[in-house]
């Protein structure tokens, strides 16, 4: 027996690398629906068949694009995986978690690559207002720097089916410090900005149980609020 | 020696499937340069090596993207283009000729695709203003559905190095005859709305040369006028 949600949920998961996003998501979904919520996991960039190619080029193409280009693209993905996934999903009640949506394209594209370039933050806005959908909630996972590289370091050293290649990293995992130095000043900037949406967990820890009890905990009191 | 025209000139080829655009323009460009303009060649979706990566994935992708998406992602591949190939060249006093330019995203996605979704033509104006150029003289090019259908199922009867596979048609040339009634709608709505960045031309009569002259003669009167 589901408690359908009216309307829908749309919860996202946010954070730099190897912050923990995806593991989280992956253990809260499953709890979610043990307490009777009907659930979808999805990802960005990605998350349609159209965003998913999108993706592949965005994270592995052999070109790069401009960086105004970069983000309208991350948007064009983005506005497949809303129309074709996420607005359905929530018109039949069902509570939406979503491993990165525009925060990240934000931190990583305005803040990171453009190293928060009012122009580029402003069109990142602007194409927002135009896909037309912002997270309920937002669970903003904050690791060191330093704790982050090291999961990635270690992520990059196994296979994982997730990638194309096994033991690959992709364009954002491989860039420098500094550009993660930036990208997590970026969310600590707009997780401030909408301070009403945001939830910040730390997943430093290396106990994953404890923060997924904290997130499960977050989720259900924003649940029962609505 | 040539003639470097102030901060270039951007002039776009416009019209529906077998209008002539791109022979005309491989015809035009030599023509300039002979009158001593500096003169590039160019076409969308495309046009950079990223915008081709994902012109790819437009016309002849797996897997197509709602009408939104679809649209943004021209505007993507437009805006690589634009930051990488078209400013360029202008701030170098270039001559850019292109082939297809916002004007079809309008007439193909927001009328053809979209059928005049008043929610979609708004969506292709709003990035258009965030993109930010427009071009300073269309040729438009006319004519007939029929003959325009011939030209195309005679040009997909034979080999052509522009397509990836010889012989193949994209996903706009293979639509039905009622979608480029609409894309013809589109263009003519188009530019009566600005009649005075539009040249329109007929390209209805086999000769090919007579069209390439009045051609000439409207870019060498805009020119001079400048």
């Amino acid at each position: 027996m589901t408690h359908p949600v009216p309307n829908g949920a749309f919860i996202t998961f946010e954070g730099g690398e190897g912050a923990g996003k995806s593991t989280q998501l992956r253990a809260v979904a499953p709890r979610l629906v043990a307490l009777g919520y009907d659930v979808i996991a999805t990802r960005e960039p990605g998350g349609s068949p159209g965003a998913e190619a999108l993706r592949d080029l965005l994270l592995f193409g052999e070109h790069d694009l401009s960086a105004r280009a970069e983000i309208m693209a991350h948007f064009a993905a983005r506005c497949d995986h809303v129309d074709r996934v996420i607005r359905p999903a929530m018109g039949e009640g069902k509570i939406v978690l979503c491993d990165r949506f525009f925060d990240s394209t934000m931190a990583y594209q305005g803040y990171g690559r453009g190293n928060g370039d009012p122009a580029l933050l402003a069109l990142i806005r602007s194409l927002r207002d135009l896909v037309g959908l912002t997270p309920d909630l937002t669970i903003l996972f904050e690791v060191g720097l330093e704790t982050g590289r090291k999961r990635i370091a270690a992520r990059a050293a196994v296979s994982d089916a997730a990638l194309p290649v096994a033991g690959t990293v992709d364009r954002y995992e491989s860039a420098d410090m500094a550009f993660h130095t930036r990208v997590a000043h970026g969310f600590d900037e707009i997780a401030r900005e909408e301070s009403d949406r945001f939830a910040r967990i730390s997943s430093e820890a290396a106990d994953i149980a404890a923060v997924t009890d904290q997130v499960v905990s977050r989720i259900e009191t924003f649940l029962k609020g609505r």
